[in-house]
């Protein structure tokens, strides 16, 4: 019974990953996520204590369905020693994250939503920075080229690349989107 | 009257932007901006054909505001030709763009809304990549180090960083942030 609970409680929060993609922050009601997620009415409201906790419970989980996948993170660990493959990686995470695109939506909307509730504000603050600096660790553990800097600076890069790719697609082709993460590997890994 | 007209529109739109960087796109209603700009109820409805038009307009008058005044414009020209006052004219960019706070969280959500509004998504593309393309023939006229693909790069990281700045304030600190847009000039302009 409770794992049945947890499976309910996660196609909710995937369900409000959706409707926060679809209708913005201000549409995620509990009875928009029981119809999204085609539940009787009123099951969204037994499950989370409110909306700051549905809020939570979303951009915990868009980041758990952007984790690398076990195969993607040992490919990392130890095919990636040269620029060449640092690149190719970078690739790789760029299109994972934004092959996500409603959770990708969601986190954006998320961090307009921040601007008004300051719990959430700090949930997702404590989120992104464990998420920059465990970023930061695995680079300088794996010993590839490039320092802490080129970590931070390749976040704040693709992360604007991604968002142009999907909210505004065609201001950027996707051969220059392509160029512009080899671009920035090359100029930001100093040797 | 048609200036007077031309006032009050202006005032219209820029209560537009409050509405939007404080409420959302969905909070955005004609009776939310006559609200918001202390006028009577209706003022608004008769000053713009549809919603649409008021986010379209809302987007141009962003754009507008967070252009440099002139004498940054030619500070830029004539006083900019190494990588020193280089960084410190990025620097004052990034101070301009983000000191405009509620502007850049209305474009923001007008970025979302426009992944709902085939209409608004095109204005807005053709906005941004015209000011992409005017930065990278401003960069290439002055002489400056650095080139096109310096720009691009430089506009994708500091977006985030701004992004970062308004949404998670604390994810990086003041310093933390300086530091990044020197190293970003730094290591983007090759010679």
């Amino acid at each position: 019974m409770a794992r049945r609970n947890d499976e309910r409680r996660a196609a909710l929060v995937d369900a409000a990953i959706e409707v926060l993609a679809r209708e913005g922050a201000r549409g995620l009601t509990f009875r928009a996520v029981d119809t999204e997620a085609a539940v009787p009415v009123g099951t969204a409201s037994n499950y989370f204590a409110n909306r700051d906790d549905l809020l939570t419970q979303a951009s915990a989980r868009v980041y758990e369905r952007l984790r690398p996948d076990d195969s993607e993170i040992t490919r990392r660990q130890t095919g990636v020693t040269d620029r060449e493959s640092y690149a190719a990686s970078m690739h790789e995470l760029v299109d994972r994250v934004s092959s996500f695109r409603t959770g990708y939506l969601a986190l954006l909307e998320l961090r307009l939503e921040a601007t008004r509730r300051p719990d959430l504000r700090a949930v997702l603050t404590e989120r992104v920075r464990a998420d920059l600096d465990a970023n930061v660790a695995f680079h300088l553990a794996s010993g590839l080229p490039g320092d802490e800097t080129t970590v931070r600076l390749l976040y704040l890069a693709f992360n604007w690349l991604i968002v142009e790719q999907l909210t505004l697609p065609d201001v950027l082709s996707e051969a220059e989107r392509h160029a512009l993460v080899n671009a920035a590997v090359d100029r930001l890994v100093t040797p």
